[in-house]
């Protein structure tokens, strides 16, 4: 029962379900509906894929969520860099409305949910950490510019391609001259309502005198007011036949059952992508699910999240959807508008159910220009070009990562350019513990305590010399402080004596190890005593495994005063 | 003048030469000269050439690194790591024998030398350490096996060809009917001899009443000995005419002037070897330079020495040759042989060119054999598996990497095994400080020491959870600072109180701080305080430059013991 009960949340949460979580869940449910539906329709334009394919990808991957996941907010779904990265994905491997597009689509989807899931039961969730938040700033950042620019095709009516920046704003410069001028009317002004409804609505509506929530809710359902208003003009002035591109016929149809492909091919084209979409996804959803989990002393627990999101793509790839995780807007929405329990996730699933089987014909006239505008507008809250300023004041090596990954997402592609921010992330931060800060210390007048000769007044001994390590010895700077070593001692002349003061040593691995070996032998040849002082125990349990010790040319102390004090006295009594 | 002798050590030694000195290089360089001639033979064969390539790039790097390097008794020249790694490279894009081939091995020494140099003028030696010792240790081994098992083939006399350790017993083993018995005489005697020599020729001489230094020279003269005795044999009875393969014309001149090729299609597939050759040559050499360094408190410059090398390969580009590095052997026996100077080099560099002048026609007759058995015996020294029993029993991480270079070097080639090497061991690094030692600490009674509550008795108040973090934070732990706080808060519900103790953090990075910042909010949403204590000074002012101190719902205490005292007499009087 408790192994159930860890794999499966809604055990936990569903047998104290009651009569008051019910009402709260359903109202949040409504709301979360009526938000969702022309979002999921514009993120499926997003990926490439037909507008269905947006509410199938909501209905069972949040059904399934709500089993296995364990936050009480997150709704999951399709959401905007995610659908980016399908749309770059499926595009190297199928022409955009092709049967093969939106079966890579599903594939993409089956790999990312397996993926994740073999995260969860290998409990590695840890790997989401290679992102940095820095990178992963600069790489929203730039996928919003990359969205936004992709939409403009939608708003000038024009058709355009290409998966970088250049690729995109080349395309569309090639195409100016078939701009659809009614297109760009009407997307122009749904972006402009929909920009004003963010900017301005609530506090319009707060002064009106509306409770936060509702005026909070009825902003968020800007959208729905922008699609129905642009549909009505459509149909009603026959736009249609003066070239205004509608989303036109969608299927009145629950999910269909849907297989994904087990090409091999397919796989291997798709697998490091699918990976790279498990990973930000991931990221995306727990960061979101941490924050609202917060708010209520509530616990997430990352392995499990893998199941929850990986059971979620298994479930869109089986259910004609795409690539899913949990989103920004919509879980808070959720949450605000007052979801007790993932209940309200499958409330929320019955919904588009329904509007999948009877609303679907409403949106025939629905421009394609409108959902575009609802893309830019919500991605272009994503952009956020400070984290350069932040980082450049605060650190110069989170400032390169994120340039690099804004810089190289934008003009090589999603893909190259999270790969590259999180390679170059870990080659500086390698860099840095390379050379790590080692301090020459001498002791505070009247105290025990060592401080940095160069930093206050301390006394030294010219036959000693006592080095604080302020890093953990591995590998990548072993060779560092064998070096460093070698030059005090070729340059100090009258040193008789090394103390190495361990206080800041985490860990020494075997590199370090025989590098602490080979500046003993190095010393022991110059005539010089070489010591450790205040050695942490687990580091000291591993240094006694080996023969280090025993062939010590020195002691190791308990304290850096215990070894000053024997080394200075030991000098004293031979002088 | 001090920039010219920065970049220009022998203007620093060449001004304080002797008489002394040069009648201990010349007689260093005598010794030296008579023990490089098979060897250099041996080598040529080993990377695939003619056998005078071998001597040739013996002169000019040794001239060169004699110029730029800081090391007194490095002896450069092939060596056996960099010649198998040389025949892999140049293999795959070259037959053997063809001009091609020594055009690829010119072009391969002309790349690695310009990368050297370049790491060496923009000071990026460190790149080196990226190589752990345990990689390097597996590498090493791994190679010293397909080496041995390479030359098989000479003592088999058969063709046989491969550069994986399945690749070459399986081509062996598909030749073995073409076995020459005679050839098979001289190499198996000549190994077991040189086995011989090595092991039990020593002692013998020493016991003989020879002075050390003595005996150590004739030990090492055994290759000569061997050479002498099997050549003499297949000249005196005629056994070119029953299948024994000799080494045969060899050019009698001084080193050719020769031009590597500029084809960026040459260059595109050796860039990747070069690198490899640069790094693990670079290697190999500072770790005997420095050595050797150590014994008469020299002083050897990483950058210095990169330059060094880089002139010594551009040379062996220039003079056909191939690449080339610091040996252990020669350097030792230079060393051990008295070499002052690195005009001892020099001096050798003359007694080879007059060897190749002159001496080359009495190798006429020399069996290959002869050479493989040299070349058998040489690296069969270098295979070393106690590494892996070495750094099982110290920690399993190194185990892991020593064991995948080993497997990988042996099983997919010299590339894939120590890139693989490299990688896995930064990966184990990553994932050991993603999730770093996190120690709950209490007060030890009657003091202002705080310690471990699992290893120590402690002092500890319900309402106050202090946390010991072992680690610098950064991006890969900081999420697990996050959620560990986040789920100790939500266990211990009477926790009013955090503070983390930064005695051993070193380093916090954007990540990290945002990690903090979202601690801090999240704490701030339960109504629980957060504070630090003991930061470091250069961390401190790092956190000063961003928003995070001053939103800090708590405070920042100079020590624990501050910290805990003025949170519970707070507490103390709240109740």
């Amino acid at each position: 029962m408790d192994f159930l009960r860890r794999y499966l949340p809604i055990l936990d949460w569903g047998s104290r379900y009651d009569r008051n979580a019910l009402s709260n869940d359903m109202i949040a449910a409504v709301i979360v509906t009526i938000m969702l539906i022309p979002q999921s329709l514009a993120y499926a334009l997003l990926a490439g894929l037909p507008p269905e394919a947006g509410i199938y990808a909501s209905i069972a991957p949040i059904v399934l969520y709500a089993i296995f996941g364990t936050s009480r907010a997150l709704a999951v779904g399709p959401v905007a860099v995610v659908s980016l990265l399908t749309a770059s994905a499926v595009g190297q491997v199928a022409e955009t409305g092709t049967a093969g597009y939106a079966m890579a689509a599903l594939t993409l989807a089956f790999l990312s949910g397996g993926f994740l899931v073999l995260l969860g039961v290998f409990r590695l969730g840890f790997l989401a950490n290679f992102l940095s938040h820095p990178v992963i700033a600069g790489f929203i950042t730039a996928s919003g510019i990359l969205i936004a620019t992709s939409q403009l095709k939608h708003i000038l009516g024009v058709d355009a391609h290409g998966h970088t920046l250049p690729q995109m704003l080349g395309s569309l410069f090639e195409h100016l001259g078939q701009v659809n001028w009614i297109t760009v009317i009407i997307g122009v002004s749904a972006t402009a309502f929909l920009f004003w409804v963010r900017k301005n609505l609530k506090p319009l509506l707060n002064k009106m005198g509306l409770s936060p929530l509702m005026a909070d809710i009825l902003t968020k359902a800007g959208p729905v007011a922008a699609v129905v208003a642009t549909t009505v003009a459509v149909w009603g002035f026959g736009l249609v036949d003066r070239g205004v591109k509608i989303v036109g016929d969608v299927p009145q149809s629950l999910p269909p059952l849907t297989m994904p492909s087990f090409s091999a091919d397919l796989f291997g084209s798709l697998l490091v992508p699918a990976i790279l979409i498990s990973i930000i996804g991931f990221v995306e959803s727990i960061s979101v699910a941490q924050t609202l989990a917060a708010k209520k002393r509530q616990q997430i627990k990352p392995n499990q999240e893998l199941i929850g999101l990986g059971a979620a793509n298994l479930g869109a790839a089986f259910t004609g959807g795409f690539p899913v995780t949990g989103g920004f807007s919509r879980s808070v929405v959720n949450f605000d508008a007052g979801a007790e329990t993932p209940a309200a996730g499958i409330y929320t699933a019955m919904g588009l159910a329904i509007a999948a089987l009877f609303l679907t014909p409403l949106v025939y006239f629905l421009p394609k220009a409108t959902l575009a505008a609802t893309i830019i507008v919500a991605v272009l809250s994503l952009v956020d070009l400070s984290i350069l300023k932040k980082t450049w004041n605060y650190n110069r090596d989170d400032f390169v990562a994120v340039l690099a990954t804004i810089v190289l997402t934008l003009g090589m592609g999603v893909e190259v350019g999270v790969a590259s921010g999180v390679a170059i992330s870990i080659l500086l931060h390698l860099y840095k513990t390379s050379r790590p800060h080692v301090a020459e210390v001498g002791l505070v007048p009247g105290s025990q305590h060592f401080r940095n000769i160069h930093r206050h007044k301390v006394e030294t001994d010219p036959t000693l010399l006592a080095l604080r390590v302020d890093e953990s010895l591995y590998f990548i700077n072993a060779r560092f402080l064998q070096d460093l070593i070698q030059s005090r001692v070729t340059e100090g002349t009258k040193i008789k004596n090394v103390v190495l003061m361990f206080s800041a040593v985490n860990e020494v691995d075997y590199s370090a190890l025989e590098s602490l070996e080979a500046i003993n032998l190095r010393l022991k040849d110059m005539g010089i005593g070489f010591h450790l002082s205040e050695v942490k125990g687990p580091v000291m349990d591993r240094l006694k495994t080996s023969h280090m010790i025993d062939d010590l040319n020195g002691e190791v102390y308990l304290s850096q005063y215990d070894a000053v004090m024997a080394l200075t006295h030991r000098d004293a009594k031979a002088s």
